[in-house]
């Protein structure tokens, strides 16, 4: 009879090479390492190698680039979402596609559980689990750190050496980290004492403003629908585009982000994070739209955003609420078409300068010359009744206090004179 | 009999100069000239002359520099309030104050009517008016530009020179500015097209960041209940230290925002914010913020903020629901006291690190070892019931399209085996 | 040379046919009279001659019930807007497509003007102008009442009488009153001092629930997609469905509302309204989705369901915003279908039973009993991380006050004890 | 040496009677029951009798009806907070107190656990906990149900009938209930089934409307700065009022709700509620309201009330976002003050008329005639400041079509003539 089998999501660290060991160990179940290629910076032919070598029964790389960048980073930036107002949410997006992946696989083949590697204390157990949950909620889901016996790093080298999983130099890491094509976090070392900064050397895809080169850069990058498709007016798909922003932004030390945020599962945490090409993203697209939408539209959207980042970060995306947020988020995109004008500089990316066909700016109408479609003397009427609930509280409450001022007696004198005076 | 009096709040430049004359010519009015102080670098004696010398009874100055601070930017600041998450509102919160000290004196005075300068396109005759008629509804506004005959710079040019109004040299100015000590905002000029980036040469509090000193400046910021009260250890009154982080803020060029922004009165209007000190306030409010406001009024706050922006935007500021909001947020700053050391370099303003006695932050929490606080295994349960309605939602649409999936078969048999399993 | 050709929003009551000579009277055009059959009970044909006998170059009625009831009113019900969580905006969502009826015939008989009755200090003159403004901008606008000459009803019934305009008996009328398909609303008489009780005869559409039969009567609604399709298990079209759900609401005086309610115009007004079929439809969806959306979908509709009842109370039905806010209730309302039994008894209307195929509901979740899905243990986990920021927050703030309190001690003698004790 | 002692949330009820018991028999506690007068209609000292005779070594009532009215009641009812739209919160507002009222007596008592008998799956449990940990985060909680081995109502009957736990023949009920001076709460039953209408027979605390008398009641309640005062012009204390209008509400068949409401752990529930004088209260205290609330603050406090209510609901009582909540609501409460007559009629509640001395209603500024403080004309330049966006909009999108609309020929050729049109 066949054994078990188990998708473990793999990523050739020494986390996730001990769970599998842990696992054939304990429960003699077939271990499918399955590893997600977000855009992080690995050789994966190596790690599939790793897989098999450390007793997978099978290793699967899944390319999700694409998929990431136009089914969840483009939806985030359309929405404008940014948790905290800081945190650009880039482990938050890959969960939920990396979970999905895991759950297509394990229906393929047939595998009754899913094993991850987070902690019990992180908010990436929960994303996962979530969205598993969400998808085939018949599988079963393994998360070895809520319930072994390992409380530490310590152990967790000694049981390495003792089942001989080999250990890469970097395993003696300080910092824990998660990198995809729209980020890279570091938590740890020095940061988990707030009151330390954060050390220069803690940099891995960009450099620190200190060190960028003391010339502006500038990049032209063009919107449709919301949508970034091409840079300096050269089209471009997703995954191009993206690498090169990342480039730019890195050599100008744009996108550190140090944070302290409210994790999910209740505990404040500190985290430096890298976003390069997401930062100037950010700031082009908020720029065009400022162009384009209206005031209403423009200030509800960020109280929207706000709810639209706390659900992506919980891993709340295969949900009703996210996905009813956005088709708003959508209906609002659809005239957010132009280019901004990025200017890059020692880790600040500003818009110096934006158009759009669907512009609601004019110069005619904001200047103060006479013009066709504003009528100065409208503000008269506008003023008084946008404060005419002021008036009348101001009113009803003098008429409570009794005994007019003194000007109100002139007033009655002087009224008929200034036709112009309101 | 005497004459009818009427307050105009004066800026001794070309508009109110103008509008004094215009006043006297057509309506035969005292007319007393308030000069209000709120930090804008300016010769204030020279200015009472000079309305005096054209034709005011009386000229009156008034120093609210310091009831500008601590009523109306820390009230701001401990909100969070930043206007289209761009603007922070320097105008905004000096117009009603400036309103209020008309009206008072207008009270004083016993003058029935106040004048102003602004023009029937923009904010600021919005803010003012809906702050009389709150404070005094039976006071009269005379707003010229509204309805007088003038419709162009060369009219009120011409009208000067007819009347020997005196004309500074920079009356031929590009810019259409306003100043206080938290900001000065440019508009006009090479801003009206969109696509043009702005001069170098607009920058008048603060360097542009190129011309930054290529070194890195810290400063540390205590705060008392969300209001700064000193810097690097030493203990300040409102404006030193907002003087202070000016100069600080200006020298390293930061707190310059170019802006696209939705005016109340209905149309887009471009413009150039310098505000060096209050940027790096803002930043470090919220970072201290973030070490002591529990999750969900970090959030909440953060909704709450953009309604308050938007009131003081509008002119609202002596309303119930601003009075109301800042009920909500004073009761929020309570514990919000610490030291957040703020870094310095070519335009940004980050916060290095951060310390407070009443920090929700805790190392022990925060890291992977073994705690009292937080047993990891509880995360099962919280993932369980966080992600119930995903699971009954999937479990529901699973049973309406009938048919197991090939591993719920298997999931049967297997159950009783993985104790662990969830 | 043809005349110039205006279109009237025209009823065929008082106001309209004053307007009517009014405008032929003073600008010699050719006066188009509409109007605009909304489901209020007129004889449109003796409307359409009266038009013409008074001086209307032509006279349309436009059937736009069908259209109110599925582009205005369905999307209104499944947004579950209501103003001010009380007024079912009956008129609100008229107004919009009546102006866009105008504006269609004003295009269509190359009109250059709409005018309408509307008086200066209502909400509806905002409505039509808003939409007329977003739908054709060059079109002029005539809104004689806020520039005629006439001050009260006495000065119209005197014009007239005066130009032999006929006047119905009922033109003597003590209320204001606007009718349609989906509700009738009065303004005026007794009204006006809000200390007074609305009397009995005001009522229109419906019995006061004290005339009603003393005895229960039931209705089955069925939905679609958040749309009601029938009744009792009969598929019925809009129009049908609805009528028949008004002569049930008005038999058992279902609907009538009192209301102070806040114009957009900066004042209070008091009306009654009645919207018998109304009530009962909002009852029943609100009781359907229920069952349907989960919790976070649930009360995050309820806060964009104020934003959308104000954009249609303000006669923002025609802008990006409001029509992003559809598409987020859309998109929630894809699975609201099954069956509300609602029972109407002396002007209550209550949900008394309710069934969905995608119902949330589970009897075997909801009950106490042991079941596979809910595991009770799991809310130990649940409740330790949900209370988490809280607990740290009292820990924090004990250790800062220092000594531990008596029974801490006992603490660590206990814990051991008892592994069932969280 | 002392045994430990446990405070036991005791309603002698057969549920926290066999907890009794069971905590003796396996832990050896001495335990002390704690019965909380919450305003339900019970024998205190028989229960109490029936503690010490079942094996509490001491028992305590606490009478907490007034803090329960005035700390908590007239808060919720200020902030005008529902969950749900529907649900009243009386269970939600008691648990809080008394959980603090535990935890008071736990620590007089140096008692190092509290014990209650709610379900795992239910909301109460999480309300309990919130409140003991936000409190005293060192008291540990046993709750049974989430851990014993019973797994049924017949399980705890047979092990109550071997221990000689005495049975009330209610117990052998069909319902769930919760009861306090606010409300009564049902679950259970056919409720069970939400195709089940309720039967009439769950009434406990009213009467079926079809019951109520077939005639009109009346009463006037007297608010100052939000919170009721008085009846029929007599001043009452909160229990007195209270009860009264329970009596009124009762009697008339007012206040009750068949609600499905989603839980905070994750599944939905259907409950009955009867709320008779409450209902009656929140409907006045909101009639007042839009007497005096403007409207910037009648609708932004909608939105806050919801989160009011979902924190209540929540068990979040005792946290800063809550208290930060009800610094907002008591700000906008300070003019609250006024009378609301009631009209209480076979299961309605309904506000029939309304004065205050504060009121932002006016009569003159209201109604159609000329008055001093509304000018009609001002809404011409309302209504062009405020659809400004749309007119920009349309005009702009017009641009980008290209040709004019026939009818814009024209415009030119007319605009001089009519000086009125806009």
């Amino acid at each position: 009879m066949a054994k078990e089998k188990v998708i473990l999501a793999y990523s050739g660290g020494l986390d996730t090479s001990i769970i599998m060991t842990w696992l054939k160990e304990n429960y003699d179940y077939d271990v499918i390492a399955v590893c997600c290629n977000a855009g992080q910076k690995e050789d994966f032919a190596a790690i599939e190698k790793k897989a098999l070598a450390t007793g997978a029964s099978k290793a699967i790389t899944v390319d999700m680039r694409e998929e990431f960048i136009t089914d969840f980073i483009w939806p985030t930036l359309k929405a404008g979402a940014v948790y905290e107002n800081e945190y650009m949410l880039g482990t938050s997006m890959a969960r939920p596609l990396m979970a999905k992946k895991l759950v297509e696989i394990a229906q393929q083949e047939e595998a009754f559980y899913i094993a991850h590697g987070c902690t019990g204390k992180g908010n990436d157990q929960v994303r996962f689990e979530t969205t598993i949950k969400a998808l085939d909620p018949a599988i079963k889901i393994i998360a070895p750190w809520r319930f072994w016996d390992f409380e530490s790093r310590e152990d967790l080298l000694e049981y390495a050496k003792s089942h001989n999983i080999p250990i890469n130099q970097s395993e003696a890491k300080i910092y824990s980290r998660d990198e995809n094509i729209w980020h890279i976090s570091h938590e740890g070392g020095e940061l988990e004492n707030p009151w330390n900064e954060h050390y220069d050397t803690i940099h891995v895809l960009s450099v620190p403003p200190e060190k960028a080169p003391d010339k502006v850069t500038y990049v032209d990058i063009d919107f449709e629908a919301g949508v970034p498709v091409g840079l300096d007016g050269e089209k471009m798909g997703p995954i191009e585009l993206l690498t090169k922003l990342n480039e730019l932004g890195s050599v100008n030390g744009v996108g550190t982000a140090d944070i302290i945020e409210n994790r999910l599962v209740g505990m404040k945490s500190r985290g430096v994070y890298e976003t390069p090409g997401g930062t100037i993203l950010f700031a082009a697209h908020s720029a065009l739209e400022k162009l384009i939408l209206d005031r209403d539209t423009t200030q509800y959207k960020y109280i929207v955003a706000q709810k639209f980042a706390q659900l992506v970060y919980d891993g709340l995306w295969f949900t009703p609420l996210r996905e009813a947020i956005s088709a708003f988020v959508d209906e609002t995109q659809k005239l957010v078409t132009g280019t901004v004008k990025m200017k890059l500089y020692k880790g600040s990316a500003t818009a110096a300068a934006r158009k759009s066909p669907n512009s609601l700016y004019s110069e005619e109408f904001a200047t103060f010359s006479k013009d066709e479609v504003y009528n100065q003397s409208d503000a008269d009427g506008f003023i008084n009744l946008f404060s005419l609930p002021l008036k009348i509280r101001a009113i009803q409450k003098q008429n409570k206090e009794g005994g007019a001022k003194p000007h109100e007696t002139l007033e009655r004198k002087v009224l008929k004179g200034g036709d112009f005076v309101r």
